[in-house]
């Protein structure tokens, strides 16, 4: 049996469910809500589509004693309202510190006793303020970091060459804001440095780079939320811990060597993060990334 | 090929589009929005997902030009945030009627010549007005109709079973909206019918009737919308005409015996609503049946 | 984690690990064949595969010392060379009864506690077999008996009103074998007796019930084996195991009315045969499922 | 509407068959054997499933003049019967000859106008004849080539580092046949050459090359024939063309570089091989390429 949790069911947590009941990635899937009315409707508009759905799942609204024995918990609670257009991730910091506060207490409580992956922004201080809160090895907690936008890079990428996003390469690393940066010298297309094809073609990093960035921006300034690319990276990386994958997959992990939550590749199993990947980075990218880790520490300090 | 358009593209719109592209359905998503700044800000957010996907889909955020070869259209306009909870599918007649106008002229102009499935609301009033302005055969007009009540049926008998709810068999029948009936004399489970199963059980059918037809509103009074079941709708019926299935599916479609569009089962595959199915029914369900025409043709007469 | 085993990777086991391997369906999956070559070929062959699959499965060539915490065990082996063209399923049971016993044994020292579903024939002897040597509740042993008959029949009362075959409801019953028969009176295509619409256009049902006792033959006739329809079966039973579905389906179960192994609905679960299903039948009908059962009864007496 | 046709409905076409219908990914299928007893069977047992499966799919063994309007044809026609253990895909050209320029010339007169690809072995040989008898551009006629032996080298070197094959970039490069070569520097992990790994860990690359070229051979000493993989990237292909996916994947395409069909990554889309990528390759490789390519022309000139 696979058994996962939502815990704040906004859009991001109901897209997540609805990839999950269409996938049948599980046998039951518990949605909590702080407001229980929102998990009650999203469980009935779930409901009332099982009749045509390929796998049967079991889908409850339900609180945290159902967590002893879930297999992975997925964090999606935010405040994406209180974002102002082109803002910055940040500001909704203020509102979910005190509900990530009493998620983790309620999560102790629960006993649950698996992997947990959150998607809350400012995601790298959200996952390690739950590193701190909860009786769980760090490797447990994981954050969908830059795998999102590592994606919307590949996009970008892809987009500029006329091609399919699944043909690029590469990593975002660093924070999942703005101190995140294009690791170039990873950014490959069937082999070849993108680098190289971009001077060819006189292809501007800077911009392909700015365009990741401001992505998910460019999507909440009209609909004032983003959820599909952000439900597929959790899906995904839900679905490499459920099957052990051992596959790696860029994610906000633990890394000793900046003492900090960060984005960088990682071996993802049934055990979390199980090893954190050497990637062979050019020295102005290792720069950055210090700097990205120096500026998520300055973030803890300040707010977590 | 397939080439797959979306016209409004608001909840329902942007789940269909989910489900589409999480499916590889179509090989070609066109996304329609009169702001054509919605329908390009949920494009860059799929986009950004398809680095992640299983299947690629072309999405493109284009306009009624691209509708030509067009295998399905789907009408998922509409104006729920007019309605008022517990509220009436009329509600909102008033802001679509000029929209689907406007739709209609573009469609005509596109050449589009393919199959057209709306889940616009009021439903059959909509369908009714595509299928008057339209240069298509009325057959190629498909509404979703009950095929969501029927849904919610399944939803409603399973839960008080304890079933899955792909056991139950059944329809909702007439119109989508209030006059709406669930035919008690179709719905079975494996064989039996639930009449024989209530009584033994005490079930009480009008609870559960009224349940299905609320059910809607239960989630629409928490979320604003629903968009889940209606999405996983839309999409069953188009796969059935882009595989060509044969299938007997209930959806509203034009019915020369009433002379309106109402949902009854009937034949779906590549030429649309291939043949009207022949339903045993009781008299009081086809006494029920012909009042609830006759509600839709007062509708038509009023609204439409 | 979904844990499940292939016991007997021949034509049957190969297809249904292929179909659990494409869907993503186990986490783990361990091949057991009594040549271990066998079961090695065949994984390397998925392994081979998995760069190019939607999920990851881990894919062991294993042995019994692998299943204490198995999920699901599916006993595929057999021996279908042993059965001669238009020849009857017990021609190979000679050669499957001590391979049972011998997996029976086994299965019973590795402690293995899921359930149990077969396809091996004679099926009802065979799950019978298994029930009484295994150290499991009947009600964890599954036959695939006459589901697979039924989804023939399902194809050849579509096939002659050229309909999608998910589209017919209805039941063969009985042993899975030759004395199983059509249940018409359950056979509906939108809640309209087959019967009546046979009636109408001149079919004759006893023609499309041979073809359905038949179907298996024919295609064995050629291929020497059949696998694609019998795995989609087995794979069927088994998701709605994993999913704890409350579905109800027919299969092989144990029914204490028959002190039998015999195939009519029954609730599945992750309990396995939660329920055996009180199915609506004709005098006639029911004179025959005794008969059958009294078949079923009678080769169990002989060679079970 | 997507229609598929098969030719050559041995194991490898039938698993093809199969994982097209699990898949959905045509609405019409289209089986065509020498033998139509073949046909007609695999057909039987495909349609024996569809009451089972997600999705309908017009199945029919059929004929030439049933492909004017596919989009895709796939050749899985094949004699591996002909090949002795541990042998060489020449030992089935002989009988493969004269059944290609029977297909290609009742393709001819089919006038069939969309991609063919092949998996018929030799496979570049087969291609080539193709390209020659068939009325299409050369674009147009694709063969699986080392797409196979590419997935066979991520597995193996996957399954050394105990990692998934889905990690591994890189491409095994030339004919698909012996003198096939792994590209070494174009296999990477992460970003991370895999030479360097391999130097670090006294991984030989040489044993892994040769189990990644026998390793098909590995699973045909002991099930004679190989489907699973092959068929998993023959769909794998299809699919790119089917969605114009612009992806660049391995296969066999025409390059006037070597006047001869040739396994390098290439663009795919709609159009079939749209364009040839260039690949950044050691002056070892290139020597290697060159070498393969030779070889190809020899056999061309040989056998063709």
């Amino acid at each position: 049996m696979r058994k996962i949790a939502i815990i704040g069911v906004g859009h991001v947590g109901a897209t997540v469910a609805l990839d999950i009941v269409q996938g049948g990635y599980a046998d039951e899937l518990v949605l909590i809500d702080k407001n229980p009315a929102v998990a009650k409707a999203e469980m009935w508009d779930l409901q009332d589509s099982l009749s045509l759905q390929a796998f049967h799942t079991k889908i409850i609204a339900g609180d945290y004693s159902d967590l002893e024995d879930a297999d992975v918990v997925l964090s999606t609670l935010g405040h994406i309202e209180l974002i102002k257009p082109a803002g910055d991730r940040f500001t909704e910091l203020r509102a979910n510190i005190p509900e990530i506060q009493e998620v983790a207490e309620k999560l102790n409580l629960s006993k649950f006793n698996g992997i947990l992956i959150a998607t809350t922004n400012p995601n790298d201080v959200i996952v390690d303020m739950y590193a701190r809160l909860l009786h769980l090895p760090k490797k447990h907690i994981i954050g969908t970091g830059t795998y999102l936008d590592t994606a919307r890079l590949k996009r970008q990428v892809a987009d500029c060459l006329g091609l399919d996003p699944r043909t690029v390469e590469g990593y975002v690393l660093g924070e999942h804001g703005n101190s995140q940066f294009a690791a170039w010298s990873t950014v490959r297309i069937a082999g070849r440095p993108f680098t190289e094809i971009a001077k060819e073609r006189g292809i501007e990093l800077e911009v392909i780079e700015e365009n990741a960035r401001q992505g998910g921006f460019a999507v909440f300034d009209t609909k004032r939320y983003t959820n599909v690319a952000i439900a597929a990276a959790t899906v995904g990386l839900m679905n490499l811990v459920l099957s052990d994958a051992k596959n790696i997959a860029i994610c906000s992990h633990y890394d000793e060597k900046f003492d900090s939550y960060i984005s960088t590749p990682a071996l993802i199993g049934k055990d979390g993060v199980e090893e954190i990947i050497d990637l062979p980075l050019t020295e102005i990218e290792k720069e950055k990334l210090q700097a990205s880790a120096d500026e998520i520490q300055d973030k803890i300090k300040k707010f977590g």
